[in-house]
C-alpha cells in the first residue's frame, strides 16, 4: 500500500486534476467560474472523508486524487450560481453538498470496480486492485453513509429526497446493467434505462440540488434535472463508443473492458443488428457466451467501424447534448449558462 | 435461482421466522408484545423492496425470507412500546423506521457475505452463492438507497442523523475488522471497537430512534441507545463463541467460519495469550498466516475449552447484558421492560 496519497497531499492535486474524459478545455471554462468553490469543495471532500480507521481515507484518497474531474460536485456547484446561490462568506451549502454527490459517485466508482473486476481506473491501479475488492465494498459503504451524514448537516429534507432516490436508482441500473450483460436480446430503450440509471441519475441530482439550495422554483429544478439527465445520457453514450475507438493512454482506462465483460452496449447493438449471420455468431460467440481470443476485440472493433456503429451512437448522444441545452435556456443568457452549454457540447466532440 | 420465494410468498413467512440466534422463548415474549407492529414492519418491508428490475426483490427476498428473527427492528418497535408512542391506527412510523432499520441491516449482511465469501447465511445458501457477488453487492446498495428513502419519508432530521451515523461506524467497524483480520497482536480494546461498531451500533441506534419517534427526552434516548450498545455487544460476544463451540445443526452457520478467515475474536484471544510457545505457533500458523489442514478447526476448538476461552467469553458478554438491563432502569416496570431484559438475558443464555 506504498505510495498512496496522504489526505494532505490530495489538497493540492485535487484542483488541477480534471483529465479525464471530457474535454479540458470545456471544463477549464466552467472550473474557472466556481474556482474557489470547487478549492472548498475539495477541502470539506478531504476533511470528512476523515476516519480514526487509518485504511478508510487512505483507499479513499487513492480513488478521490486518481486524476477524477469532478463534474459531478461542478455541476452543483454551477448549478447553484446559475441559480444565483449567493457569493458570500457563510453561503457553503452547495459546497457541502457537491461533496456529497462525489462521495455517492466515489462509492458506485469503488463498487463498481469490484463488480466488473477491473484492473484500472483512470489509467490507475483500481482501489480493489491496490487494496482487495473487500476493503472497496466496505470502503464504499463508509462513504455512502458519510454522504447522507453531510445532507443531514445540511438540513434539507428535500435534498436528501432527491439523493437517495438518485442512490436507490443508481443501484437500480447497475443491477439492470448485470441482468443485460451477456444478452444481445437487450433493446435499445433498455440500454438507456441502464444509462439513465447508473450514470444519468446523478447527474440530474447533482444538477438539481443546485436549484434547491438557491430557493429557486420548481421549473427551474425541473430544467436543471433535464440538462443534467441528458448530459449524463450522452456522457455515458460517448463512454460506450470510447470504448471501441479510444486507446488506452488518451482514455485513461482499459480499452475493449466493455467487450470482455459482454456488456451489451450501443456500438454493440448497432452492429450485431445490421450484422450477418457470420458477424451475428461472432457477437454471440464473444459477449453472450464469453468464449473471446486475442484478436477478437480487433475484430468486434472493425465490425463496430463497418457499420458506422460509432457514427450512431454519436448522433444519439447528440440528440441528448441538444435536449441538454435547450433545458437550460428557461435560464437567462450568462458565463455559467455558455459554460454548462459547452461542457454539454465537448462532451460529445472529446470523441470527433 | 429456482425455488425462490416470491415477495408475495414472504409475507406468511415473515412472522413466524424467529429460528436464528437469540432463544425463541425470550425473543416470543417479546414478539408476542409487539405482533402487530412486527407484520405490520413485514408488510413494509415487502412493499418497500419492490422494484422494476425483478432481480432485487428476488434477491432481497431471499435474505429477508431466510429465516431472521427480525431482532433490530424488534427493539425499534419495542422501544417505541416502551416510550408510550401511542397505539393508533395512523401512527406507524416506529413500523416504518423499523423496516428502514432491516434493510441497512440486510445490505450489511449481503456486504459481509461478499467480503467473508460465506456460502451459507442462517442455514441456507448466502445470496452471494445462489445469485453471485456482484448482484450482492449491487442489491445491497440498493437497499441501503431505499433505507434513506423511508427515513426520509419519515422526516425526521433526528432520526436520519442517528442512522446515517450508524451506517458510517458499521462500515468503519467493518474495516476496522479486515484490518484486525490475522493479526494475533489486537488487543481486546481494539476487538471490542471493532464489534460495537460492526455489530452494536446498530442495536443502539435501532432502540434510540424508539424513544425519538416516541418524543421523550434525552436521557430515555441515551438510556436505549446504550441499553442497545450493551446489547449488541452481548449478542457478538457470545456469536463469536458459539462460532468455536456450536454445531452447524443448531447455529444455523457454517461452524469455524471465523477460524478459516483468520477472524481474531476474543475466545482466539484468550486462548492466544494463555498458549504456551508450541499453541502459540499453532495459532500463528493457523490464523495469522491461514495455513490450515482439517485437523486445525478441532485443534482450535480444544485449545480454547483448555484455556476457558469461552467461559471468559461469556463472562464478558454477561457483564454487558447486566449493563444493558441496568440502563433500562430509568424507565417504570412494565410488560416491555421485563421482556426487553429478558431478551438480553437470554442473549448469553442461548450458549449455556
Amino acid at each position: 500500500m506504498g505510495g498512496v496519497a496522504s489526505p494532505l497531499e490530495i489538497g493540492v492535486t485535487l484542483v488541477s486534476g480534471s483529465t479525464e474524459h471530457t474535454s479540458e478545455d470545456a471544463l477549464s471554462a466552467l472550473v474557472g467560474l466556481v474556482e474557489a468553490d470547487l478549492e472548498a469543495c475539495n477541502r470539506v471532500i478531504v476533511a470528512r472523508m476523515d476516519s480514526p480507521v487509518a485504511l478508510i481515507p487512505q483507499l479513499a484518497a487513492h480513488i478521490v486524487a486518481a486524476g477524477g474531474k469532478r463534474l459531478r460536485p461542478l455541476l452543483t456547484l454551477a448549478s447553484a450560481r446559475l441559480c444565483g446561490y449567493p457569493d458570500q462568506p457563510n453561503a457553503a451549502r452547495h459546497v457541502d453538498l457537491a461533496a456529497c454527490v462525489e462521495f455517492i459517485h466515489t462509492a458506485t466508482l469503488l463498487h463498481d470496480d469490484v463488480v466488473d473486476e477491473s484492473q484500472l481506473r483512470r489509467g490507475l491501479a483500481s482501489a480493489n486492485a491496490v487494496f482487495g475488492n473487500k476493503a472497496s465494498v466496505l470502503v464504499g459503504d463508509f462513504l455512502f453513509a458519510r454522504a447522507f451524514q453531510l445532507m443531514v448537516d445540511d438540513g434539507s429534507l428535500r435534498v436528501l429526497a432527491i439523493l437517495s432516490k438518485a442512490a436507490a436508482t443508481i443501484a437500480e441500473g447497475e443491477v439492470l446493467q448485470l441482468v443485460t450483460q451477456n444478452d444481445l436480446s437487450t433493446t435499445e430503450a433498455r440500454y438507456l434505462e441502464v444509462v439513465q440509471g447508473k450514470t444519468a441519475a446523478l447527474f440530474a441530482a447533482a444538477c438539481q440540488i443546485g436549484a434547491v439550495v438557491a430557493g429557486r422554483p420548481e421549473p427551474e429544478e425541473t430544467a436543471l434535472s433535464t440538462y443534467g439527465m441528458k448530459l449524463g445520457i450522452a456522457f455515458q453514450l460517448v463512454d460506450d463508443a470510447l470504448d471501441y475507438v479510444a486507446d488506452q493512454a488518451t482514455l485513461g482506462k482499459t480499452i475493449g473492458d466493455d467487450f470482455r465483460e459482454g456488456k451489451i452496449t450501443l456500438p454493440v447493438l448497432v452492429a450485431f443488428l445490421a450484422g450477418d449471420a457470420q458477424e451475428k455468431a461472432f457477437w454471440q460467440r464473444t459477449v453472450e457466451a464469453l468464449e473471446q481470443t486475442d484478436d477478437d476485440l480487433d475484430q468486434a472493433m472493425r465490425l463496430i467501424a463497418d457499420h458506422g456503429a460509432i457514427g450512431v451512437t454519436l448522433e444519439s448522444a447528440q440528440r441528448f447534448v441538444q435536449d441538454a441545452k435547450d433545458a437550460l435556456m428557461v435560464f437567462p443568457d450568462s458565463p455559467i449558462r455558455r459554460a454548462l452549454c459547452e461542457v454539454a457540447d465537448y462532451t460529445v466532440q472529446r470523441l470527433r
